[in-house]
C-alpha cells in the first residue's frame, strides 16, 4: 500500500510523533487483517475490550434521542447536566467520592481524551510526569505528544503478582515533576495498588505539590478478594482533592460503549472549568448520543457491573488455566482488568517476533510486552475479556499446538 | 458557583493552560444560560452552527446499526473502511481533490480534533504556526496547548470584504515556521481566499518545506458568486500534495452533525499512518455511530447541500439587511459560512462589554470579535445559520431597539 522511493517525504519528516512507535496494538491487528483476508481464522485475545454488549437501557437513551428529533445541536462543553450529575452520582455511590458534584465533572470522548485534557492544561513542555511500568502506551504518547517527559518507574513482582513501590515514586520525583499518573487496576497488569500505598502515594503528591492523576476505567472489574479504591475517595483526600487529584474514567470497558466515545475526568470545580480550554479546542464536547447511551446505562450499573464481573472471572480463571499448563510463558494473576500479563520463558528474548509468530503460526492475537514500555520486555499481554470460554478453550487448543521455538 | 479563598489552588496552578483565556463563545454561552434561567427569552446569533436537523439517511443509518446489534466495539483508528471510501468519493466529486482514496483520509471527533491531531504529528514544541487573523480561537488554544507559537497574519479589508495576504505570509516565515493554517470560507471572516492567492499559498508552502492545513469546515456553504476551491484540488498541488497539504473538513456545520464529533483529515497515506500515533493516544477513533451517520449523510449531499445554501442565503440577506440600518454597527458581506464579522462604530472600542450588553439589555447573543485574537477588537461576530428568517427578523427588532450608548 505504501511505496517508499528514495525521494520519499517520510526521510525528512521532522515532526514530534516521528519519536514515537506506533501503537502496538494497531500494527498487530494489520497483520491480523492481512491474515484474515487471506482466509485464516485468528482468535483475538488481544484487545482489551469487554465483549459485552451495553445494558439495553443505554441504547433505548439513544432511540428516544433520535425519536425526539433535534439532534444537531453541541452539548455544553462539559457535558449535558443531568448526563455530568449521573456521573458524579455514580462516583459518590459507587467510588466512594463522596464529595462528587456535577460541576466536578467533564464529560469526554472516552478516557483517552480525557487524559489529553489532563495534559494540555496540567503541564508545560518539559515538565516530567511520572507513570508505572510496564503501563499504558497512550498515556507514554500523550505525555511525549504534549512535549513532556515520561518518567517510569518499574512495578516490582511478587510471586504472580505486580506492586506498587511508592519509594521509587518519591526517589524519582524531581524540580520539573508535575503529575504522577496510577492506573489501578493497571493496563497491562492488572495490578490494584494496596489500600496502604495509595495512601502513601496520594499524601505524597499532595506534600510535593504534585497533581495525582488517576486512570480509573476499569474500576468496577475487579476479581473476588480485591476491591477497587480511587485516591478521591480517601479520607484525607476528600479534603485535598480539590486541591491534587484528577479522576478519570470511561465507559468503554465497564459498560460495553467503546465504540460510542464517552468518559469523563472529576476534579475540582475550578480545574473543569480550567480543562475547558483543552476540552474546546480537541472536541468542542463528547459525542451527545454517547452522553445519553452513559446516562442509560448509569441507570443499571449494578446489575450489570455484577454480570461482568461473573463473566469475567470465569474467562480468567479459563485463560489462567490454560497459561498454567504452557511451558513457554507464566502468567501473572490479575486483581483486575480484562487481561494477564504473562512472562515468557528466558530462552524467548523477542516478544514481539513471538506475538507475530503467534499471529501467523497459531492464529492468536496478543499484544507484546514491550508495547507497554522497555519493562514489559519479554512479557505478552493476553485479554481474556473480549472472549466467552468456549472461544477461550479454542485459542487454548491453539496455543498448546503452538511451539515457539518452531523457526515460522 | 466558585468561591475564591485567599489559599485558592488557582493561584498557583500553573499549568500551559493559564496562559490561555476561556472560550469566549462558552463564557458568553454561561452568560446567556444565567439570564435564561432568570426567566429571560434570549435571541442565539452567537452559535456557527447551521440549525438543520441532519438528512433522514443519517439517521437512518444509526438506527440500522442500533437494530443490527454488536454496538460494542471500537472501530479502526482511522476509521471504518467504507466511510473513508464514502469520505475520499466526496473529496473527489465535490471537493475536486482527484487523488483522494480511502487511505488518505481518516475519520476524527470533528474538524477540531482533525486539527489537535495535526499538531500533535507534524510540529514540535516551540515551533511557529502562521494562521490568518483575525481567526479561529480553537486553532490558536490548540497551536499554544501543543507548545508551538501562533504567527498571526492579518486579513486587510477591501470594501466590505476582507482578502489573503499572501506577500504577508511570505515576511512572516523564519526558520521556525513548520505549517500555515489556512481556514476558507474562514471564522469568523466568511471569507474565501481567490484562486491566485490560494496558489500562491500553495507554492510558497510547497518551496519553503511547510506544510499547509487547509481547514475546510465552510466548504459547501458559500453564496452565489463565490466558490470554495481546495489547495489539495489544485494541478501543482495533485503532483505534490502528498508531500504538504492536509485538509481538514467536518460533518458538523454542513450536515447538521455536530452533536456527533465527526470530521476527518485528508492527507498524504504515509502521514496519515504517521497520525494514527496521535490518534490513538487522544481518541482511538471517532464514534462509530458518528461515522455511519456521515455515511448515510454523505448519500443525500447534493440534495442537502443545495438546501442548505438555499436556506443560508435567505438568512443571510435578511441578518445583512438588519444590521445595515443600524447605524453603530457596519457588517462585511460574508463569501461562505454562516455569521458575519460586523465592525462597530469608532466610539465603542470594547466589543465584549457590548455583547455583554447585547445579551443583558437586548436579549441577543453574540460573540465579540476580540475573541478571534487582537485583529478582532471592535468586531462583532453575527451568526445567521442557526435562526430561521422570521426569529432573524425578532432579533433585529432588539437589535433596532437597543442603544449601545445608554449605560446598563
Amino acid at each position: 500500500m505504501l511505496t517508499k522511493p528514495t525521494n520519499d517525504p517520510r526521510n525528512d519528516f521532522a515532526g514530534r510523533s516521528r519519536d514515537i512507535q506506533r501503537p502496538p496494538i494497531a500494527d498487530i491487528n494489520a497483520l491480523a487483517d492481512e491474515r484474515t483476508a487471506q482466509g485464516h481464522a485468528l482468535t483475538n485475545l488481544g484487545q482489551a475490550v469487554l465483549g459485552l454488549e451495553p445494558p439495553e437501557a443505554a441504547m433505548d437513551q439513544v432511540r428516544r434521542y433520535l425519536d425526539a428529533g433535534g439532534v444537531q445541536g453541541y452539548s455544553p462543553d462539559p457535558g449535558l447536566p443531568e448526563v455530568r450529575e449521573a456521573v458524579a452520582a455514580f462516583c459518590r455511590d459507587h467510588k466512594e467520592i463522596d464529595h462528587a458534584r456535577a460541576d466536578n465533572v467533564m464529560l469526554t470522548c472516552g478516557a483517552n481524551q480525557a487524559f489529553v485534557n489532563t495534559m494540555l492544561t496540567l503541564t508545560r513542555p518539559g515538565d516530567e510526569v511520572i507513570t508505572f511500568g510496564p503501563g499504558y502506551f497512550d498515556h507514554d504518547f500523550a505525555i511525549r505528544l504534549a512535549g513532556c517527559v515520561n518518567v517510569e518507574v518499574g512495578l516490582p513482582q511478587t510471586g504472580e503478582r505486580f506492586r506498587f513501590d511508592i519509594d521509587a515514586v518519591a526517589d524519582a520525583v524531581t524540580p520539573r515533576t508535575r503529575v504522577v499518573v496510577l492506573v489501578s487496576p493497571g493496563n497491562p497488569t492488572g495490578a490494584i495498588i494496596d489500600d496502604a500505598s495509595l495512601e502513601r502515594l496520594t499524601d505524597l503528591c499532595a506534600q510535593r505539590g504534585l497533581w495525582l492523576v488517576s486512570d480509573e476505567t476499569y474500576d468496577l472489574l475487579t476479581f473476588p478478594g480485591a476491591h477497587h479504591r480511587s485516591p478521591a475517595s480517601l479520607p484525607q483526600a476528600q479534603a485535598q482533592a480539590q486541591d491534587h487529584v484528577v479522576v478519570i474514567g470511561s465507559f468503554s470497558k465497564v459498560f460495553g460503549l467503546a465504540g460510542w466515545r464517552i468518559g469523563y475526568l472529576l476534579g475540582p470545580a475550578w480545574l473543569v472549568e480550567e480543562a475547558i480550554k483543552a476540552q474546546d479546542s480537541v472536541v468542542v464536547c463528547a459525542p451527545v448520543p454517547a452522553q445519553l447511551a452513559a446516562l442509560g446505562a448509569l441507570g443499571q450499573v449494578d446489575d450489570f457491573a455484577r454480570h461482568a464481573r461473573t463473566v469475567l472471572l470465569q474467562r480468567r480463571n479459563a485463560l489462567l488455566e490454560i497459561l498454567d499448563h504452557l511451558p513457554w510463558v507464566t502468567p501473572t494473576v490479575p486483581a483486575g482488568a480484562t487481561f494477564t500479563l504473562a512472562r515468557l520463558h528466558q530462552d524467548l528474548v523477542d516478544d514481539v517476533a513471538l506475538c507475530r509468530d503467534l499471529v501467523i503460526r497459531a492464529g492468536v492475537v496478543t499484544v507484546p510486552g514491550s508495547a507497554f514500555g522497555p519493562r514489559g520486555a519479554g512479557w505478552v499481554r493476553f485479554s481474556f475479556g473480549n472472549l466467552p470460554v468456549d472461544q477461550l478453550q479454542e485459542a487454548g487448543e491453539r496455543l498448546r499446538q503452538f511451539d515457539p521455538y518452531a523457526s515460522s
